[in-house]
Protein backbone atom coordinates (compact mmCIF):
# COMPACT_ATOMS: atom_id res chain seq x y z
CA UNK A 1 0.00 0.00 0.00
CA UNK A 2 1.03 3.74 -0.10
CA UNK A 3 1.34 4.96 2.96
CA UNK A 4 1.72 8.85 3.96
CA UNK A 5 2.68 9.36 7.49
CA UNK A 6 2.39 13.17 8.61
CA UNK A 7 4.82 13.46 12.11
CA UNK A 8 8.37 12.60 13.21
CA UNK A 9 7.65 12.05 16.56
CA UNK A 10 7.85 8.59 18.57
CA UNK A 11 5.10 7.15 17.22
CA UNK A 12 5.26 8.43 13.73
CA UNK A 13 9.12 7.20 13.22
CA UNK A 14 7.68 4.06 14.62
CA UNK A 15 4.85 3.16 12.73
CA UNK A 16 6.82 4.80 9.47
CA UNK A 17 9.97 1.96 10.53
CA UNK A 18 6.86 -0.70 10.85
CA UNK A 19 5.47 -0.10 7.40
CA UNK A 20 8.45 0.16 5.60
CA UNK A 21 9.91 -2.84 6.97
CA UNK A 22 6.73 -5.10 5.66
CA UNK A 23 7.01 -3.33 2.21
CA UNK A 24 4.81 -0.79 2.08
CA UNK A 25 5.57 2.73 0.32
CA UNK A 26 6.17 5.27 3.00
CA UNK A 27 6.27 9.01 2.69
CA UNK A 28 6.28 11.22 5.64
CA UNK A 29 5.62 14.82 6.00
CA UNK A 30 6.65 16.75 8.89
CA UNK A 31 5.95 20.54 10.02
CA UNK A 32 10.29 21.01 10.66
CA UNK A 33 13.15 19.20 9.39
CA UNK A 34 15.12 18.20 12.03
CA UNK A 35 13.43 14.90 12.57
CA UNK A 36 12.71 14.00 9.00
CA UNK A 37 16.35 13.72 8.44
CA UNK A 38 16.62 10.99 10.90
CA UNK A 39 14.40 9.26 8.86
CA UNK A 40 15.27 9.82 5.71
CA UNK A 41 18.95 8.40 6.99
CA UNK A 42 17.25 5.58 8.42
CA UNK A 43 14.63 4.60 6.25
CA UNK A 44 15.68 5.47 2.78
CA UNK A 45 11.71 6.90 2.37
CA UNK A 46 10.70 10.20 0.62
CA UNK A 47 10.66 13.16 3.47
CA UNK A 48 8.66 16.49 3.35
CA UNK A 49 8.58 19.49 4.95
CA UNK A 50 6.45 20.85 2.18
CA UNK A 51 2.67 19.32 1.95
CA UNK A 52 2.04 20.27 -1.64
CA UNK A 53 4.55 17.76 -2.63
CA UNK A 54 2.93 15.09 -0.79
CA UNK A 55 1.80 11.89 -2.97
CA UNK A 56 -1.96 12.76 -4.23
CA UNK A 57 -2.68 8.85 -4.25
CA UNK A 58 -1.59 7.56 -0.97
CA UNK A 59 -4.20 4.51 -0.03
CA UNK A 60 -3.84 5.98 3.50
CA UNK A 61 -2.69 9.40 5.27
CA UNK A 62 -1.95 9.05 8.92
CA UNK A 63 -1.70 12.25 11.28
CA UNK A 64 0.71 11.02 14.16
CA UNK A 65 1.66 14.54 16.18
CA UNK A 66 0.45 15.95 19.20
CA UNK A 67 -3.14 15.57 20.11
CA UNK A 68 -3.37 19.04 20.18
CA UNK A 69 -1.90 19.32 16.78
CA UNK A 70 -3.60 17.26 15.03
CA UNK A 71 -6.64 19.85 14.02
CA UNK A 72 -4.30 21.95 12.47
CA UNK A 73 -2.25 19.64 10.36
CA UNK A 74 -5.69 17.73 9.45
CA UNK A 75 -7.11 21.38 8.49
CA UNK A 76 -3.69 21.75 6.40
CA UNK A 77 -4.23 18.27 4.61
CA UNK A 78 -7.53 18.80 3.48
CA UNK A 79 -6.59 21.80 1.80
CA UNK A 80 -3.82 20.43 -0.29
CA UNK A 81 -5.88 17.35 -0.97
CA UNK A 82 -9.02 18.13 -1.42
CA UNK A 83 -11.92 15.34 -2.05
CA UNK A 84 -10.26 12.13 -2.01
CA UNK A 85 -11.19 8.34 -1.56
CA UNK A 86 -8.02 7.97 1.04
CA UNK A 87 -8.70 6.82 4.44
CA UNK A 88 -7.29 9.83 6.45
CA UNK A 89 -6.35 8.66 10.25
CA UNK A 90 -4.76 9.64 13.22
CA UNK A 91 -3.18 7.76 16.11
CA UNK A 92 -4.38 9.23 18.67
CA UNK A 93 -5.85 7.25 22.14
CA UNK A 94 -8.10 10.37 23.23
CA UNK A 95 -9.49 12.08 20.29
CA UNK A 96 -12.65 10.80 18.42
CA UNK A 97 -13.04 9.49 14.94
CA UNK A 98 -15.23 12.44 14.30
CA UNK A 99 -12.53 14.83 14.16
CA UNK A 100 -11.74 13.65 10.86
CA UNK A 101 -15.28 12.92 9.22
CA UNK A 102 -15.81 16.03 9.60
CA UNK A 103 -13.03 17.04 6.85
CA UNK A 104 -12.89 13.71 4.89
CA UNK A 105 -14.87 11.17 2.91
CA UNK A 106 -13.28 8.44 4.98
CA UNK A 107 -12.12 9.11 8.19
CA UNK A 108 -10.54 6.79 10.80
CA UNK A 109 -8.27 6.07 13.67
CA UNK A 110 -5.41 3.79 14.12
CA UNK A 111 -4.32 3.36 17.26
CA UNK A 112 -1.12 1.38 18.36
CA UNK A 113 -1.15 0.79 22.00
CA UNK A 114 2.70 0.78 22.96
CA UNK A 115 5.04 3.05 24.73
CA UNK A 116 7.50 4.25 21.17
CA UNK A 117 10.52 5.18 21.95
CA UNK A 118 13.02 6.22 19.22
CA UNK A 119 15.72 4.59 19.96
CA UNK A 120 14.24 1.25 21.36
CA UNK A 121 13.35 -1.52 18.93
CA UNK A 122 9.88 -3.30 19.16
CA UNK A 123 8.75 -6.15 17.89
CA UNK A 124 6.04 -4.77 15.86
CA UNK A 125 3.73 -8.63 15.69
CA UNK A 126 3.36 -8.43 19.30
CA UNK A 127 2.06 -4.52 19.22
CA UNK A 128 -2.29 -4.45 19.51
CA UNK A 129 -3.68 -1.97 17.46
CA UNK A 130 -7.09 -0.66 17.69
CA UNK A 131 -8.93 0.51 15.01
CA UNK A 132 -11.84 2.42 13.60
CA UNK A 133 -13.28 3.13 10.36
CA UNK A 134 -16.24 2.41 7.52
CA UNK A 135 -13.99 0.23 5.44
CA UNK A 136 -10.85 -1.85 5.50
CA UNK A 137 -8.35 -0.15 5.01
CA UNK A 138 -6.65 0.76 8.35
CA UNK A 139 -7.41 -3.03 9.19
CA UNK A 140 -5.27 -4.13 6.50
CA UNK A 141 -2.80 -2.03 6.88
CA UNK A 142 -2.83 -3.05 10.41
CA UNK A 143 -2.77 -6.23 9.94
CA UNK A 144 0.10 -6.34 7.67
CA UNK A 145 2.45 -5.70 10.79
CA UNK A 146 0.53 -6.93 13.64
CA UNK A 147 -1.06 -10.23 15.17
CA UNK A 148 -3.58 -8.03 17.35
CA UNK A 149 -5.52 -5.97 15.89
CA UNK A 150 -9.22 -4.98 17.07
CA UNK A 151 -11.70 -2.91 16.52
CA UNK A 152 -12.81 -0.27 19.19
CA UNK A 153 -15.48 3.09 19.23
CA UNK A 154 -13.84 6.77 20.11
CA UNK A 155 -15.87 6.21 23.81
CA UNK A 156 -14.16 2.96 24.44
CA UNK A 157 -10.79 4.04 22.64
CA UNK A 158 -10.85 6.95 25.22
CA UNK A 159 -10.79 4.57 28.28
CA UNK A 160 -8.19 2.18 26.91
CA UNK A 161 -5.84 5.40 26.66
CA UNK A 162 -6.39 6.68 30.23
CA UNK A 163 -5.72 2.51 31.26
CA UNK A 164 -2.54 2.59 29.63
CA UNK A 165 -1.52 6.06 31.07
CA UNK A 166 -1.67 4.31 34.49
CA UNK A 167 0.12 0.95 33.60
CA UNK A 168 2.99 2.59 31.33
CA UNK A 169 3.50 6.48 32.02
CA UNK A 170 2.55 6.37 35.63
CA UNK A 171 4.01 2.90 36.42
CA UNK A 172 7.17 4.16 34.17
CA UNK A 173 7.13 7.49 36.75
CA UNK A 174 7.28 4.81 39.87
CA UNK A 175 10.97 3.81 38.25
CA UNK A 176 11.76 7.26 37.69
CA UNK A 177 11.23 8.04 41.81
CA UNK A 178 12.75 5.05 42.73
CA UNK A 179 15.93 5.61 40.43
CA UNK A 180 15.80 9.11 42.27
CA UNK A 181 15.88 8.03 46.24
CA UNK A 182 18.33 4.87 45.09
CA UNK A 183 20.74 8.34 44.34
CA UNK A 184 20.95 8.70 48.24
CA UNK A 185 22.69 5.60 48.53
CA UNK A 186 24.82 4.85 45.74
CA UNK A 187 23.40 2.12 44.32
CA UNK A 188 22.81 1.64 40.82
CA UNK A 189 19.15 1.74 39.45
CA UNK A 190 20.01 -1.45 37.47
CA UNK A 191 19.95 -3.49 41.42
CA UNK A 192 16.11 -2.71 41.24
CA UNK A 193 15.69 -4.61 37.67
CA UNK A 194 15.07 -8.63 39.02
CA UNK A 195 12.36 -6.76 41.37
CA UNK A 196 11.11 -4.47 38.53
CA UNK A 197 11.35 -7.97 35.79
CA UNK A 198 9.27 -10.26 38.09
CA UNK A 199 6.95 -7.36 38.76
CA UNK A 200 5.83 -7.84 35.41
CA UNK A 201 6.06 -11.61 34.74
CA UNK A 202 3.80 -11.97 37.69
CA UNK A 203 1.37 -10.35 35.54
CA UNK A 204 1.71 -13.65 33.22
CA UNK A 205 0.06 -15.87 36.12
CA UNK A 206 -1.65 -13.53 38.95
CA UNK A 207 -4.24 -10.51 38.48
CA UNK A 208 -2.40 -7.58 39.55
CA UNK A 209 -4.99 -7.83 42.62
CA UNK A 210 -3.32 -11.19 43.52
CA UNK A 211 0.07 -9.99 42.78
CA UNK A 212 0.05 -6.66 45.22
CA UNK A 213 3.26 -7.17 47.97
CA UNK A 214 4.15 -4.75 50.15
CA UNK A 215 3.94 -2.76 53.27
CA UNK A 216 0.37 -1.23 52.24
CA UNK A 217 -1.41 -4.37 51.33
CA UNK A 218 0.02 -5.94 54.77
CA UNK A 219 -1.28 -2.94 56.73
CA UNK A 220 1.91 -2.74 58.12
CA UNK A 221 1.84 0.44 59.37
CA UNK A 222 5.11 0.66 61.30
CA UNK A 223 6.72 -0.01 58.40
CA UNK A 224 4.66 2.95 56.30
CA UNK A 225 4.89 5.03 59.07
CA UNK A 226 8.79 4.56 59.12
CA UNK A 227 8.76 5.21 55.20
CA UNK A 228 6.98 8.49 55.42
CA UNK A 229 9.56 9.54 57.85
CA UNK A 230 12.34 8.94 55.41
CA UNK A 231 10.15 11.31 52.87
CA UNK A 232 10.12 14.27 55.40
CA UNK A 233 12.90 16.58 53.14
CA UNK A 234 10.97 15.45 50.12
CA UNK A 235 7.33 16.39 50.69
CA UNK A 236 6.18 15.72 46.79
CA UNK A 237 7.22 12.43 47.32
CA UNK A 238 5.85 11.72 50.63
CA UNK A 239 2.49 12.81 49.23
CA UNK A 240 2.27 10.39 46.17
CA UNK A 241 3.48 7.64 49.32
CA UNK A 242 0.49 8.71 51.22
CA UNK A 243 -2.17 8.68 48.48
CA UNK A 244 -0.51 5.51 46.90
CA UNK A 245 -0.97 3.50 49.96
CA UNK A 246 -3.98 4.71 50.95
CA UNK A 247 -5.35 3.45 47.64
CA UNK A 248 -3.55 -0.14 48.14
CA UNK A 249 -5.55 -0.55 51.23
CA UNK A 250 -8.86 0.71 49.57
CA UNK A 251 -8.61 -1.42 47.10
CA UNK A 252 -7.78 -4.29 49.21
CA UNK A 253 -10.99 -2.96 51.38
CA UNK A 254 -12.98 -3.11 48.16
CA UNK A 255 -14.31 0.02 48.90
CA UNK A 256 -12.87 1.39 45.62
CA UNK A 257 -13.96 -0.35 42.33
CA UNK A 258 -15.66 0.02 39.03
CA UNK A 259 -17.39 -2.80 39.74
CA UNK B 1 23.99 -25.52 56.89
CA UNK B 2 21.27 -26.10 59.37
CA UNK B 3 19.10 -23.67 59.34
CA UNK B 4 15.74 -22.51 61.06
CA UNK B 5 13.01 -20.34 59.51
CA UNK B 6 10.38 -18.88 61.87
CA UNK B 7 7.24 -17.40 59.99
CA UNK B 8 5.21 -19.13 57.48
CA UNK B 9 4.48 -16.32 55.13
CA UNK B 10 5.36 -15.26 51.51
CA UNK B 11 8.97 -14.59 51.82
CA UNK B 12 9.42 -17.17 54.74
CA UNK B 13 7.82 -19.88 51.95
CA UNK B 14 10.20 -18.91 49.29
CA UNK B 15 13.31 -19.02 51.49
CA UNK B 16 12.24 -22.19 52.67
CA UNK B 17 12.17 -23.33 49.10
CA UNK B 18 15.23 -22.05 48.05
CA UNK B 19 17.37 -23.08 51.00
CA UNK B 20 15.89 -27.11 51.00
CA UNK B 21 16.39 -26.50 47.01
CA UNK B 22 20.35 -26.21 47.45
CA UNK B 23 20.44 -28.73 50.28
CA UNK B 24 20.00 -27.06 53.04
CA UNK B 25 18.59 -28.74 56.41
CA UNK B 26 15.78 -26.67 57.06
CA UNK B 27 13.05 -26.14 59.62
CA UNK B 28 10.25 -23.93 59.85
CA UNK B 29 8.49 -22.63 62.57
CA UNK B 30 4.93 -20.49 62.67
CA UNK B 31 2.37 -19.31 65.33
CA UNK B 32 -0.56 -21.13 63.61
CA UNK B 33 -0.52 -24.52 62.04
CA UNK B 34 -1.89 -23.32 58.37
CA UNK B 35 0.30 -22.25 56.29
CA UNK B 36 2.95 -24.77 57.82
CA UNK B 37 0.50 -27.47 56.24
CA UNK B 38 1.71 -26.29 52.50
CA UNK B 39 5.46 -26.12 53.47
CA UNK B 40 5.32 -29.46 54.74
CA UNK B 41 3.71 -30.89 51.96
CA UNK B 42 5.71 -29.15 49.33
CA UNK B 43 8.87 -29.54 50.98
CA UNK B 44 8.44 -32.47 53.31
CA UNK B 45 10.76 -30.66 55.99
CA UNK B 46 10.22 -30.94 59.98
CA UNK B 47 7.45 -27.98 60.86
CA UNK B 48 6.16 -26.87 64.45
CA UNK B 49 4.50 -24.35 66.28
CA UNK B 50 6.32 -24.60 69.23
CA UNK B 51 9.36 -23.13 69.40
CA UNK B 52 10.40 -25.69 72.33
CA UNK B 53 10.90 -28.28 69.51
CA UNK B 54 12.80 -26.08 67.25
CA UNK B 55 16.75 -27.43 66.91
CA UNK B 56 19.08 -25.77 69.17
CA UNK B 57 22.17 -26.75 67.18
CA UNK B 58 21.35 -24.47 63.67
CA UNK B 59 23.67 -22.76 62.06
CA UNK B 60 21.13 -19.44 61.76
CA UNK B 61 17.63 -18.79 62.68
CA UNK B 62 15.92 -16.38 60.40
CA UNK B 63 13.04 -14.75 61.66
CA UNK B 64 10.76 -13.93 58.26
CA UNK B 65 7.62 -12.18 59.58
CA UNK B 66 5.46 -9.04 59.23
CA UNK B 67 7.54 -6.11 60.56
CA UNK B 68 5.95 -5.97 64.08
CA UNK B 69 5.90 -9.25 64.89
CA UNK B 70 9.65 -9.01 64.42
CA UNK B 71 10.51 -7.59 67.95
CA UNK B 72 7.95 -10.05 69.49
CA UNK B 73 9.26 -13.41 67.89
CA UNK B 74 12.54 -12.56 68.48
CA UNK B 75 12.21 -12.50 71.90
CA UNK B 76 10.86 -15.84 72.48
CA UNK B 77 13.56 -16.96 70.13
CA UNK B 78 15.93 -15.51 72.79
CA UNK B 79 13.85 -17.34 75.61
CA UNK B 80 13.97 -20.28 74.00
CA UNK B 81 17.27 -20.55 72.85
CA UNK B 82 19.29 -18.47 75.72
CA UNK B 83 23.06 -17.72 74.58
CA UNK B 84 24.06 -19.15 71.11
CA UNK B 85 26.60 -18.95 68.69
CA UNK B 86 24.48 -19.36 65.62
CA UNK B 87 23.53 -15.98 63.67
CA UNK B 88 19.81 -14.72 64.32
CA UNK B 89 18.87 -12.77 61.59
CA UNK B 90 15.49 -10.83 60.75
CA UNK B 91 14.42 -10.45 56.62
CA UNK B 92 13.14 -6.96 56.76
CA UNK B 93 14.41 -3.97 54.83
CA UNK B 94 12.83 -1.80 56.89
CA UNK B 95 14.28 -2.88 59.98
CA UNK B 96 17.84 -2.51 61.57
CA UNK B 97 20.37 -5.06 62.60
CA UNK B 98 20.40 -3.47 65.98
CA UNK B 99 16.94 -5.35 66.99
CA UNK B 100 18.78 -8.49 66.72
CA UNK B 101 21.85 -7.42 68.22
CA UNK B 102 20.15 -6.17 71.47
CA UNK B 103 18.95 -9.67 72.67
CA UNK B 104 21.36 -12.29 70.46
CA UNK B 105 25.46 -12.43 70.53
CA UNK B 106 25.32 -12.66 66.26
CA UNK B 107 23.00 -10.88 64.78
CA UNK B 108 22.28 -10.15 61.23
CA UNK B 109 19.90 -8.94 58.43
CA UNK B 110 19.24 -11.00 55.27
CA UNK B 111 17.07 -8.62 53.24
CA UNK B 112 16.40 -10.80 49.67
CA UNK B 113 14.66 -8.03 47.48
CA UNK B 114 12.32 -9.56 45.52
CA UNK B 115 8.22 -9.25 45.73
CA UNK B 116 7.32 -13.15 46.49
CA UNK B 117 3.90 -14.14 45.99
CA UNK B 118 3.76 -18.05 47.48
CA UNK B 119 2.35 -19.44 43.63
CA UNK B 120 4.93 -17.69 41.61
CA UNK B 121 7.64 -19.60 41.43
CA UNK B 122 11.05 -17.38 41.18
CA UNK B 123 14.95 -18.09 40.00
CA UNK B 124 17.23 -17.37 43.40
CA UNK B 125 20.25 -17.32 41.49
CA UNK B 126 19.04 -13.69 40.13
CA UNK B 127 17.31 -12.21 43.13
CA UNK B 128 19.77 -9.68 45.17
CA UNK B 129 20.28 -10.42 48.66
CA UNK B 130 21.23 -7.62 51.04
CA UNK B 131 23.40 -8.97 53.94
CA UNK B 132 24.58 -7.08 57.44
CA UNK B 133 26.63 -9.05 60.04
CA UNK B 134 29.80 -9.01 61.77
CA UNK B 135 31.09 -13.09 60.59
CA UNK B 136 30.21 -14.89 57.16
CA UNK B 137 27.44 -17.18 57.90
CA UNK B 138 24.44 -15.35 56.51
CA UNK B 139 26.79 -14.37 53.21
CA UNK B 140 27.59 -17.96 52.78
CA UNK B 141 24.03 -19.10 52.63
CA UNK B 142 22.84 -16.34 50.52
CA UNK B 143 25.70 -17.63 47.65
CA UNK B 144 24.37 -20.82 48.22
CA UNK B 145 21.45 -19.71 46.31
CA UNK B 146 22.09 -16.53 44.60
CA UNK B 147 24.49 -14.71 41.80
CA UNK B 148 24.02 -11.40 43.35
CA UNK B 149 24.76 -10.74 47.48
CA UNK B 150 25.73 -7.61 48.59
CA UNK B 151 26.42 -5.99 51.97
CA UNK B 152 24.71 -3.25 53.16
CA UNK B 153 23.96 -0.82 56.11
CA UNK B 154 21.02 -0.72 58.21
CA UNK B 155 20.21 2.91 56.88
CA UNK B 156 21.07 1.87 53.36
CA UNK B 157 18.90 -0.62 54.00
CA UNK B 158 15.94 1.00 54.59
CA UNK B 159 16.64 3.54 51.47
CA UNK B 160 16.47 1.01 49.51
CA UNK B 161 13.43 -0.63 50.82
CA UNK B 162 11.69 2.20 50.21
CA UNK B 163 13.14 2.54 46.25
CA UNK B 164 12.03 -0.96 46.50
CA UNK B 165 8.19 0.28 47.46
CA UNK B 166 7.97 2.28 44.66
CA UNK B 167 9.44 0.52 41.63
CA UNK B 168 7.32 -2.54 42.74
CA UNK B 169 4.27 -2.28 45.17
CA UNK B 170 3.11 1.36 43.62
CA UNK B 171 3.63 0.30 39.91
CA UNK B 172 1.83 -2.62 40.37
CA UNK B 173 -0.80 -0.27 41.97
CA UNK B 174 -1.43 1.47 38.64
CA UNK B 175 -2.09 -2.09 36.88
CA UNK B 176 -4.46 -2.44 39.69
CA UNK B 177 -5.78 0.75 38.60
CA UNK B 178 -5.75 0.00 34.70
CA UNK B 179 -7.57 -3.05 35.32
CA UNK B 180 -10.24 -1.18 36.88
CA UNK B 181 -10.28 1.35 34.59
CA UNK B 182 -10.22 -1.22 31.84
CA UNK B 183 -13.33 -3.13 33.30
CA UNK B 184 -16.01 -0.12 32.50
CA UNK B 185 -15.49 -1.20 28.75
CA UNK B 186 -14.83 -4.92 28.65
CA UNK B 187 -11.65 -5.15 27.65
CA UNK B 188 -9.55 -7.87 29.38
CA UNK B 189 -6.37 -7.12 31.56
CA UNK B 190 -4.48 -9.08 29.06
CA UNK B 191 -4.83 -6.36 26.60
CA UNK B 192 -2.15 -4.28 27.82
CA UNK B 193 0.64 -7.29 28.80
CA UNK B 194 2.68 -6.28 25.70
CA UNK B 195 2.43 -2.54 26.71
CA UNK B 196 3.20 -3.29 30.25
CA UNK B 197 5.99 -5.36 28.98
CA UNK B 198 7.49 -3.20 27.13
CA UNK B 199 7.75 -0.32 29.68
CA UNK B 200 10.07 -2.55 31.77
CA UNK B 201 12.03 -4.29 28.96
CA UNK B 202 13.23 -0.17 27.87
CA UNK B 203 14.75 -0.16 30.98
CA UNK B 204 17.55 -2.68 29.93
CA UNK B 205 18.46 -0.23 27.60
CA UNK B 206 16.99 3.23 28.27
CA UNK B 207 16.76 5.19 31.88
CA UNK B 208 13.63 5.52 33.83
CA UNK B 209 13.66 9.09 32.68
CA UNK B 210 14.37 8.70 28.88
CA UNK B 211 11.80 5.79 29.17
CA UNK B 212 9.17 8.42 30.33
CA UNK B 213 6.59 8.43 27.49
CA UNK B 214 2.82 10.03 27.81
CA UNK B 215 1.01 12.98 27.89
CA UNK B 216 2.32 14.58 31.25
CA UNK B 217 5.97 14.39 29.96
CA UNK B 218 4.78 15.77 26.36
CA UNK B 219 2.54 18.64 28.22
CA UNK B 220 0.01 17.63 26.33
CA UNK B 221 -2.80 19.41 28.57
CA UNK B 222 -5.68 19.10 26.44
CA UNK B 223 -5.14 15.03 27.02
CA UNK B 224 -4.81 15.54 30.72
CA UNK B 225 -7.93 17.98 30.29
CA UNK B 226 -9.99 15.26 28.81
CA UNK B 227 -8.34 12.59 31.05
CA UNK B 228 -8.98 14.07 33.88
CA UNK B 229 -12.81 14.81 33.06
CA UNK B 230 -12.81 11.03 32.41
CA UNK B 231 -12.28 10.02 36.10
CA UNK B 232 -14.57 12.52 37.88
CA UNK B 233 -16.90 10.19 39.00
CA UNK B 234 -13.86 8.41 40.72
CA UNK B 235 -12.13 11.42 42.23
CA UNK B 236 -9.62 8.94 44.58
CA UNK B 237 -8.09 8.29 40.86
CA UNK B 238 -8.74 12.00 39.52
CA UNK B 239 -6.71 12.27 42.41
CA UNK B 240 -3.77 9.96 42.01
CA UNK B 241 -3.86 11.12 38.02
CA UNK B 242 -3.26 14.64 38.78
CA UNK B 243 -0.26 14.51 41.42
CA UNK B 244 1.49 11.70 39.32
CA UNK B 245 0.84 14.13 36.44
CA UNK B 246 2.04 16.83 38.30
CA UNK B 247 5.29 15.31 39.45
CA UNK B 248 6.02 13.81 35.73
CA UNK B 249 6.47 17.56 35.35
CA UNK B 250 8.51 18.52 37.75
CA UNK B 251 10.89 15.87 37.02
CA UNK B 252 10.89 16.83 33.42
CA UNK B 253 11.45 20.20 34.36
CA UNK B 254 14.34 19.27 37.25
CA UNK B 255 13.09 21.19 39.81
CA UNK B 256 12.47 17.93 41.76
CA UNK B 257 15.35 15.51 42.65
CA UNK B 258 17.37 13.94 45.51
CA UNK B 259 21.14 15.40 43.55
Amino acid sequence: MKVVILGAGNVATHLARAFSSVGHDVMVWNRSEGALNAITAELGCPCTTEMAKLHRDADAYIISVKDDAVEDVAQQLAQCLGRTKAVIAHTAGSLPKRMMDERFRHGGVIYPMQTFSKDKALDYTEIPFFVEEEGDVLHRLAESVSEHVYSLSSEQRKVLHLASVFACNFANHCFVIAEDVLRQIDIPFSALLPLINETTQKLNVLSPREAQTGPAVREDDAVIGRQIHLLDNRPDLRDIYIRMSNSIRSYKLGDKNYD
